[in-house]
């Protein structure tokens, strides 16, 4: 682990990338850099972050600084990222370095601010939007958007932070009090009564070849990706191909590089479009053990230019469960238990020591009933996080 | 990386393993380590070693040397091997770290020296053998082996160093002119004319929980693995279950903890022993994508003393096949020639310089074909050798 100089030297005509972010993506990121035998380097604010644990090629600094960027950008042929939330001095430092960045400044801007994202997505099935400026009235919330009323700051959300839902005005000038990020707008959004959240990943390379992943069934639990079932039973064939069409059209039009994991509602009458991510994402981490290529390897393709893997599932289904943080903070004897309860199972921790709800692992799971699949990834994570003890 | 001092402390309550060695077997260990999220040391020789690119918990020091050995033993819990050609010295300094080692010293002899591996596996199928010694004439070669024999220097050899085939006397006395290592002698063995050769894998832990993989077909190559296709194809079950039941026999009488290959002849009346290895091994870099537990999370599993994973296959047919060195230095634009040529491909690489004939990485392909993957798997490989350029 180094502060300031160079990253160990990938065998000869192989190219390093960066990924900006020391946390669990970019810690699952590293065994795909490992079987591809490229260099593979991290930064990362500390020494005990997720991903500086597992890469030797850590590079510590702080991701919101830009000089930090930009020497980190100097070691590395490609930079990516782990998350999008990166200032715009820093990617302009990054661009300055002369390195590739990619997904580049203009594609990930629309997944570091909703409102460009929404303004970006005309003519793509959305919920009704509008932003609250100093002219907006209740009255334009009732009429373009309606009741209750999705609340959520365009910037530095995630894992349910910054987004509220609103039944009346009261409640909604509750939230309005609250205080804004620096750059960020509130952005009301249509309330859409879902039957399921889906999630369509796709990867692009930078010269235009795409793959999709079949679209799987997410559950969130304020917020945060509880569980994921791949594919999404019962999922009726159109629905599905309509998710990934739109899934790769979005990916075209915003020149997305890399992976794209397009948060979609399902409704009755079709896919209603939620958030979009730029990076591996937590409804992927089924791909590592339940399709031909994992999401982060073919991010790593990808970001290279590479001819991206086959996103073909192994099984009929591969169900992934979040296992969170609980009371507990030695998880060992409970490790033993889940390994021996259920061989089949792969458990995957990031490295991280134990804190109330946070997340610090996930179990999968392949087979062919997902309920059964369900149930027992289910048992494995809430005896992990100490939720059940029988 | 470092020449002294401590390793990266794990989550509350979790291990650390230490692997001895820094090449592809210690590098393919480490996604598995971070999956589990335990602690994962390597001491290697060089900074370049393959496993040290990717290890930041490499410890520099020569695995020869018992203060190194000592040393690197006081960082971890256990201590496992990625090669078995530790001097006894060395294990002697491990065990006074007070550290355990697993395998044992006891058991581990047995893949480290061949006649006392031979003889420990009394009762058990093997070819005919003698020790050369002193008193031997050829007239005992030939009542008791018979010709051509098979001549190996009891320790030290590897990818078929160590091992030459002799058609009469004259050739032997040739062999046996040749300098020996200190410590080895001259196994003399029954030439096998078999029908196949078939390697046969299982884990198993010190409290005796063991498991056992689907018995593969290897081809070999001047005594380097060339390709393997899990499970062998027509292979009738009951020698299956005959080459399972007898590699988990060796692995309960040699006391073996981790994994155990068992390299056999496949013969027209049965199955006969030809090596062992303790360790994951290059007939079980299939189990990475084909099985559910690899054997690389297995053998970590096993020195832990966690319950084992399933062994079970995750498609019908796997083929792995090796990656040489060839005479381009620069295997970029092949990699991307065979990325594009096959999506379903996973290609390992070792992160090593390319030297003609050095095991530089492997490729795979699961699928319901064998005969299909194979052809497949070998265009890629003989790509990316440079042995095909088209």
């Amino acid at each position: 682990m180094t502060e300031t100089a160079g990253v160990t030297p990938p065998p000869r005509g192989f190219p390093v990338v960066g990924m900006v972010g020391g946390g669990q993506l970019a810690r699952m990121t590293q065994p795909a850099a490992i079987a591809l035998g490229i260099g593979f380097a991290v930064l990362a604010a500390h020494p005990q972050d997720s991903a500086a644990r597992v890469v030797p090629d850590t590079v510590l600094g702080d991701p919101d600084d830009p000089e930090a960027l930009a020497a980190f950008g100097r070691l590395c042929d490609v930079v990516t990222f782990d998350h999008e939330q990166v200032p715009a001095a820093g990617l302009a430092a990054l661009a300055a370095s002369g390195t590739e960045v990619r997904p580049g400044p203009a594609a990930l801007a629309h997944a570091q601010d909703k409102i460009v994202m929404r303004e970006a997505l005309r003519g793509v099935p959305c919920p009704r939007w509008l932003v609250w400026g100093p002219d907006t009235t209740v009255a334009h919330v009732t009429a373009e958007v309606g009741w209750p009323v999705v609340v959520k700051t365009s910037r530095g959300g995630y894992d349910g932070k910054g987004v509220w839902v609103a039944r009346d005005e009261a409640e909604l000038r509750e939230v309005l009090a609250e205080p804004l990020a620096p750059g960020a707008r509130w952005l009301l959004e249509e309330f859409v009564p879902f039957t399921a959240e889906l999630s369509a990943q796709v990867a692009r390379s930078p010269s235009g070849q795409a793959v999709a992943y079949p679209v799987v069934r997410t559950v969130q639990q304020d917020g945060i990706c509880k569980e994921v079932v791949a594919p999404c039973p019962d999922l009726p064939a159109d629905v599905a191909v309509a998710a990934q069409e739109l899934a790769l059209r979005i990916a075209r039009d915003l020149e997305v590089v890399g992976m794209l994991a397009v948060e979609m509602f399902l409704t009755p009458t079709g896919v209603v479009v939620n958030e979009l991510a730029m990076r591996p994402h937590n409804s992927g981490h089924w791909t590592i053990e339940g399709a031909v290529t994992s999401q982060f390897e073919n991010h790593l393709r990808a970001v290279l230019d590479l001819p991206l893997g086959s996103p073909v599932p192994v099984a009929p289904y591969t169900v992934m469960v979040n296992v969170l943080g609980g009371e507990h903070p030695d998880m060992y004897r409970a490790y033993r238990h889940v390994m021996a309860r259920d061989p089949d199972l792969h458990v995957h921790l990031y490295g991280k020591e134990v804190r109330p709800g946070r997340k610090i692992g996930h179990v999968t799971l392949s087979g062919a009933d997902p309920d059964d699949l369900l149930a027992r990834a289910r048992h494995a994570a809430d005896y992990l996080t100490g939720v059940i003890d029988e």
